[in-house]
């Protein structure tokens, strides 16, 4: 039992070469672990620096553990070789490694709505950008949140973070470059989806949009917006107005708005 | 007039210290320059890199430049020295350095509304956090942003970049120190404002609050939300519902949502 924790295996984890080769993730800090070990998702390994495991922190993350059927391969090591696999400038303390898809024990995280409700982010490069979309998804209840085009990997230990582990609870999807934004819309509008395309000008304002319905919400990329080919597709386009005169918002913010528009009318005040 | 670009100097503004002992910023990149060119603040010296003198962007500057009634002292620089001055990883060829607090030659920026819409950020400590909430105040035409306790300085050459220019659009306000947040709320409260603190739970949902009265809406730290000296003050406290079981939005899409629904509010569909 008294195994070596592989610290270069999970230090390399930083990269994303890495991360597609092994098909393993970090999680970094106490919110998004303990987040991870709420979710019930699968997990390979869990650190804790000895200051975190004696810490009221580390008290917690010992009771979660304790109520997972298989419990992780757990180390507790000295500060100083947790600094080594950590990929912050102030560690926390406490990491884990999961398998990328996520293997959840009781399903995916289901969403409160009835008619579906999907993000999709396409192109969005910012990882903190990623991160705090995939926040307020899960905030709302969305049923799905899809990254597409050159988005930044929603897996990668950046925008965990930035998601405060909430990755961990809503269905996260990174088809891959592979996958042609406009097709996949293209193929959830013919199921039944309706696409609101978000832009900056002359879309109908969030209120005057029907958003109780079955819908695929669609973010473009933070200095270009949406591509052509996906503002030719079916469906509305929307738009914040904004009375200052800005030319446009933050993706990130943007997205919390439509998202929160969407919740204000489904919890019927439309 | 062959003067030499004061490299040293600019180069200096990232700190602090030395923005305090001057009195003046560094505004980098595209968009913020042409920002701070179209607002009519006062400028101290413009810079380009060769490069951006010669690319379209150049052309627009200079556009700008010709319009404004006193011109600043304009250098065009080789590439590495730009290199040298700029605060950024990837340099984008054009900053500027102003004033702090900024001079506008045609008065600060207006609001469009009639009932006072301030935002008040207390220790919101994240550079991209308070640039961003200044770029939502000032695309929903807030009547002043004011950031106190220990949020970071909105004139920073960091916050200036994250409000994408923004702060040259909306009147933001930086006490400093020396007023304490619940003396300043009280000040505002006496003053006919409505003060609204937002809280993660609790509070009632922004659509059941009034955002069409003078309002102040108050918003906290990151991790910590408002302290309770801030809490205790007369007002009410708003929450945005999360059916999602996140435990909380990030505060920059946060603050963004409860500005959107007084702008729909205003906007007449309450």
């Amino acid at each position: 039992m008294l195994r070596e924790v592989p610290w270069r295996f999970i230090k390399s984890l930083s990269g994303k070469k890495e991360r597609e080769k092994t098909g393993m993730t970090l999680v970094e800090g106490p919110p998004s672990v303990m987040m991870a070990l709420e979710s019930g998702v699968s997990i390979e390994y869990l650190v804790m620096s000895r200051s975190f495991f004696s810490s009221p922190g580390g008290g917690e993350v010992e009771r979660l553990l304790g109520r997972g059927p298989s419990p992780p391969e757990v180390f507790t090591v000295p500060d100083e070789l947790f600094e080594r696999m950590s990929e912050t400038k102030s560690p926390q303390g406490v990491l884990c490694v999961v398998s990328v898809p996520f293997r959840f024990r009781e399903g995916v995280p289901a969403s409160p709505w009835v008619e579906p409700l999907e993000v999709v982010g396409v192109d969005i490069q910012d990882p903190g950008n990623v991160g705090t979309l995939v926040r307020s998804a899960s905030a709302v209840g969305a049923s799905s949140v899809v990254f597409l085009g050159s988005s930044a990997d929603p897996f990668s230990p950046k925008c965990i973070r930035a998601s405060a582990g909430t990755v961990f609870r809503v269905a996260v999807k990174s088809p891959g470059r592979h996958v042609a934004p406009p097709e996949y819309l293209l193929k959830r509008h013919s199921e039944g989806l309706e696409v609101l395309k978000t832009v900056p000008q002359r879309g109908v304002s969030p209120w005057e949009a029907d958003l109780t319905k079955a819908l695929c919400l669609v973010f473009g990329n933070e200095a270009k917006g949406l591509h052509e080919d996906v503002l030719s597709l079916p469906g509305q386009e929307i738009s914040i107005p904004m009375p200052g005169g800005t030319e446009s918002l933050n993706v990130a913010v943007a997205s919390g708005i439509i998202l929160y528009e969407a919740l204000r009318q489904r919890m019927g005040h439309s």
